[in-house]
């Protein structure tokens, strides 16, 4: 029989909610006697603190609490949301002696209201020893720069992976290039802010609601920080306003338990967009040399990578991007000889962390742009020289980590070539005569499914059958806005035989929620998906092995379909209603139903995708508009339609902001930055969003719940790139920078450089 | 190796919030925009409704709904909390056009303050056409009495079971003795009078925060009551004051989600003390007749019982009760011939359902009055008498109902006999002169574990292993008072083998908890008890399991004890944080350990005890000052020693009301109460409070966790019969009816009747 839910366009379980505006985050949570946490962030970016004068504020009326170093656990801890144990480097206190960055904080309050929380902020008197500050990873690994971290020479992280032999594999080439790419620092620009709420319970546990991507991760981090043991901490993760791995750290948590340790009331913790900018986590930087070894016949022999990556004043998930870069590199344009060589540097900058595809979008910007030059400088037809070198169904991956069980690349290059009209286009002729020059280009990348072998993996999903038939799905993956309790809900649905109606998620407080590792890798639909499936085919097996009895059927001669019992020919021969209500109710023999189930994958399957991107380039003024997008996926069997393409739409704009207008930029003199706010950096808009044409080339994953892959951070990854080399079809310049601002783009075009 | 848990005075896990005031009552509850609900009583015993005229009411500032029987459901069910298909008589609506005593709900409002909740109610105009008032149960039986509920000729339940020949067992006899007994109504007088708090989540669904001992049939009533689906009505059961079966039943919840309905605001819905005594629940009262055939060597051959039992308006568990009764009749006292005949009758006064023994202290008191009657009319100690007649270790249940598994009723006999002294007490010569009379009396008891086979019997419980090592309890059973969370929390640390400090207990929410039928029958302990031992075993297994593969031994050969795994000889080999820290983060095969099971007990082992009471009798005033108290129980084993003896402290006081102050007086015209509130009612105080001896005889009950059987109805039960044995033996005066109060101790005393 056809599927009743897997592959329907069902409507967020949680939209009725969210539309009418019942939706309740933690922003909107008000409770009796509750503060407002505030705090003071350092004004210069590398400083002993010398001495902080809290007296005036502490004096302030309606002040509670005024917290500095002194008031916190001298424990240093990682803010990266990874699993345990978490070998990323420690190097932070709650607050600290020392600053690191403009931003870094220095004092927290809790007060009566947002306005004296922010005026007594203003009355901390805070006296600095200041030392040089690093604003470039260039300067980071100087020999005599100063060490950010002690001990560390300002390197956070550093990898080196070589498969075959790349020095042979360049003599043998007939060609070799090499190109220098640099990304810039963007934020991730969640609807709501970094927030979060801590109260005691009645019983001396903490209660901490949180707009976090990871509940499991926090409520482990906070034990460690804070030396609670983990089992005195509820994390609750109600609404998300977005992620997008910003969310992935623990950027306020530990301050506000303090607060709230120190006043003994519920404190709110809500950053203001300013804030968000600057003092929680941005994109890493990057600046990456590539060189590749082709042959005559346009095979690629060697390929080699250098990546120097900015991770700001601390690590964060800085060392696992450079690590997540190494393992992905042999992927796409798998070479008999790779080598990958990555440095995460320290800075006074603000910190670098998890953003969508975890240092993917840096790598694929720089591949995709560099394929593209090498098939200019070749005069190959760009798709053509892709396809001499594309990855196949039988990849072996040289690292280990990934595997082809499904594959759909090049069906997705197939389609996107024709959608886009691809071979006359890029065949036209330039109107000299015209200021605006149109172009066509494309890239393409394959993605992870989730994050084992790399790192830990692991997701529980219970559910209780209730006694009329309906069911509650624990889930411990997060809903940040991206549909994931939907599509879980779909899955148990589907698996159960019931209505997605009778389907109540609750999901996530780390009390009563199966542990799962969080929204992150694009692992949840994958690994969650798997372990709700498993949960749902016993619930299923004990319902039906009751029925059975009743029915005096074998159980295997039974099975469900929207909420009813099943018999041969698919005869309905009793209600799951019914069926449950008598297996609860049972004189003799009753039974609870409830099962919690895990899955923890032992392989990782590459999803795949390609972008076409149609742009017209004004060189008059630089500006390029972006006027058409292609996106054909790759993402194994697509659980709902309508929310997949939501999150593709997503991901272009993210795609497109990254590629053309978004930059956080830093005063390289005072560390400040200079445009952390919505009207100075330059997020695109729904005016800005071209056309989208979303395919789905859907394959059957062999190894998950319902055949789905990963769809979660893959759609932003080659959208810049794919622009980028639209714009180089357009005007023949290589533009190995981005963002493509109007700036930008006038300054090569005006020079007259094609590269 | 010894015990960590089981058997051991712990401290309430719940103490440090209840002793600090932290314990959050639902009463204490605020929310935004919250209302507050007040119903319109009945001012008449028997009626129809004409015309109710709510416009005053509607417009008085400040009400934002007022409801009358036309804005509710007409649907009927039964406000009785058992179990599904619930065979109790369905005669409620939620709101009726007819009232059937002083204290029916007529209307009801929801305002933005409690006062104006007042004020709009007497606004309130209702027009009654009065119909004939039933003010006694003989009166409900008459023939030609007017039907309070159409068809049931005023009888809720009937009754009738009959073993042996009885009518032969009484021609055998030597002796025939009959008596007839009464007893009052009591009120259960919690701490915490009824209340609940509903409102509507974001997504619509209804939360009813209530202090009721059966949250999962709550949550069924509701879904009946109301015609909403269960899935979208959760209860939760906070911090609840004592139910003592009073909050067995659904009185109010119906009411408060209409008026949540029809305001979309949270409404709080309390009552008052004078409501609680009125509009609640009551203990039955009963006209008991005994009929008894001994031979002359004091063996009992025939037993007749004959109950009069008074339910008031609605059947409650009014049925169930007498049905109670009939099961446990031949127990106590096994006779070759018995025939009992129950029938529970509607009246028009408040309404009867349960209370702490369902029926069993109506029983005992008619039943150990009566054995004392006899044993003084043949002049046989009443000691003896009860040992020639006594329930057996070999009893076999004549109902099958019941079972011995274990059993230490005589040496709760032997040992009361010894730590009163009884044989030098009983045979005191009375000093003629004094006005004032000592006495010494005793009476026992049998009792079930549970419900089943009478009724339906499912607990499920839940454990969640973290990962820290500590375990989160979900229980559906419901504490109220009595310490079920705690001692459950010991059998979960037992049998975990880790600290009880690292146990955090859930309980209950009918969303996240597994389905339990509730706090009543004694049953928790027993039922649930060996469903959280189920869980827990479950748990250690899948942790040993773990942990055995890592320390490379087979799990057999590993144990826990105090949070550490023990290896052979009890060498501390890993503390069980550590490995439960890997069990999740393992890199390649981690785990989460979850597990809910239940438990359905196949048989209902009987527990005992006896009651010993030295009374002194002021003959010129006629009050009964109780002196002492030794109660004496076989529970099994004693899980909580401390929290037990305080359960027997309550059961004495419970029993010393019943005995000898307390009565629901009801005006025999009007069918008023008379004295319902906690000035006019004698609910003994502190300084009314013998001082108690309690010894726990401990017997091995193999078919629960850990040997226990029930306390929690036992210990009221024969406390009022063994006071009035105390009195006939201080003043020779057989007093049949309770309670004692000085007006009824003269009476008889200056009648000069002894019988």
């Amino acid at each position: 029989m056809d599927n009743q839910y897997i592959g329907k366009s069902v409507p967020r379980i949680d939209a009725i909610p969210k539309v009418m505006g019942k939706a309740k985050y933690i922003g909107d949570i008000k409770m009796p006697g509750m503060l407002y946490g505030k705090i003071l962030w350092s004004s210069v970016a590398h400083a002993y603190i010398k001495k902080i004068d809290t007296s005036k504020a502490k004096n302030f009326p309606g002040i509670k609490a005024v917290i500095t170093w002194e008031d916190v656990p001298r424990i240093l801890y990682c803010s990266a949301g990874h699993p345990y144990p978490d070998d990323s480097p420690q190097d932070m206190y709650i607050l600290d002696k020392k600053v690191r960055y403009v931003g870094d904080p220095v004092a927290a309050v809790a007060a009566e209201s947002r306005e004296i929380a922010e005026e007594a902020i203003r009355l901390i008197e805070v006296e600095y020893e200041e030392l040089p500050a690093i604003l470039s990873p260039e300067d980071a690994l100087d020999e005599h720069a100063p060490e950010i971290h002690e001990g560390t020479k300002n390197i956070c992280g550093e990898n080196i992976s070589q498969f075959g032999d790349v020095a042979k594999g360049f003599e043998d080439s007939n060609y070799v290039f090499e190109d220098e790419f640099r990304t810039p620092i963007v934020q991730h620009c969640p609807i709501e802010n970094h927030v979060s709420l801590v109260y005691l319970e009645d019983d001396g546990r903490y209660t901490v609601h949180s707009a976090t991507q990871v509940p499991f991760h926090l409520r482990r981090i906070l034990s460690q920080a804070l030396n609670i043991p983990i089992r005195k901490i509820k994390v609750i993760k109600t609404y998300v306003g977005g992620g997008f791995g910003g969310k992935e750290d623990v950027c306020q948590e530990p301050i506000n338990v303090v607060l709230t340790q120190k006043t003994g009331k519920p404190v709110l913790l809500e950053y203001t967009r300013e804030e968000e900018f600057v003092s929680t986590r941005t994109r890493h930087s990057t600046i990456i040399k590539l060189k590749t070894g082709v042959t005559k016949e346009g095979k690629i022999l060697a390929r080699q990578m250098d990546v120097l990556s900015n991770t700001g004043a601390y690590a964060g998930h800085g060392h696992g991007i450079v690590y997540s870069m190494s393992s992905h590199f042999p992927t796409l344009y798998p070479a008999p000889n790779t080598l990958f060589k990555g440095k995460s540097v320290y800075t006074n900058m603000p910190v670098a962390s998890a953003m969508r595809s975890y240092g993917i979008s840096q790598l694929n910007f720089a591949t995709e742009a560099h394929m593209e030059n090498i098939a200019g400088r070749l005069g190959i037809d760009p798709l053509e020289f892709r396809r001499k070198n594309l990855i196949s169904p039988d990849f072996k991956c040289p690292n280990e980590y990934f595997i082809v069980n499904s594959y759909g690349l090049g069906t997705c290059l197939e389609k996107g070539e024709k959608l886009s009209n691809w071979k006359t286009k890029r065949n036209r002729e330039h109107d000299d005569s015209s200021v605006t020059k149109k172009g066509l280009g494309m890239a393409c990348f394959s993605y992870q499914s989730h994050t084992y072998p790399a790192v830990h993996e692991l997701s529980g999903a219970r559910i209780k059958l209730n006694e009329d038939g309906s069911a509650t799905l624990f889930l411990g993956s997060a809903e940040v806005g991206q549909g994931n309790d939907t599509a879980m809900a779909q899955i148990a649905a589907e698996t159960l035989g019931i209505s997605i109606d009778t389907i109540n998620v609750i999901a996530v407080d780390t009390d009563i929620c199966p542990f799962d590792n969080g929204a992150y890798g694009s692992r949840q639909l994958f690994v969650g998906g798997m372990a709700v499936k498993k949960a749902a085919i016993k619930c299923k097996e004990a319902l039906l092995g009751y029925a059975a009895k009743m029915l005096n059927k074998s159980p295997e001669s039974l099975d469900t379909r929207e909420g009813f019992i099943l018999g041969e020919n698919d005869e309905k021969l009793l209600s799951v209603r019914k069926a449950a209500m008598k297996a609860y109710y049972d004189h003799k023999h009753p039974i609870t139903i409830c099962f919690e189930e895990y899955f923890s994958p032992n392989c990782n399957p590459l999803t795949f995708g390609a972008v076409f991107a149609e742009v017209e380039v004004d060189t008059g003024t630089g500006k390029v508009e972006v006027e058409k997008i292609w996106a054909l996926h790759d993402s194994g069997k697509i659980i709902n339609p309508l929310l997949a393409e939501g999150q593709v739409h997503g991901g272009i704009f993210m795609g497109l902001g990254y590629g053309v207008s978004e930059q956080l930029l830093i005063d390289q003199k005072t560390g400040r930055t200079l445009n952390g706010n919505l009207l100075d950096y330059k997020l695109p808009t729904m005016l800005d969003m071209p056309p989208v044409d979303v395919t789905f080339i859907e394959t059957e994953e062999p190894t998950t719940a319902y055949g789905n892959k990963s769809l979660g951070e893959p759609p932003c990854i080659s959208v810049a790139p794919a622009i980028r080399n639209a714009v180089l079809n357009a005007v023949g310049v290589e533009y190995n920078e981005i963002p493509l601002t109007p700036e930008r783009v006038l300054m090569k075009l005006k020079k007259g450089v094609t590269r």
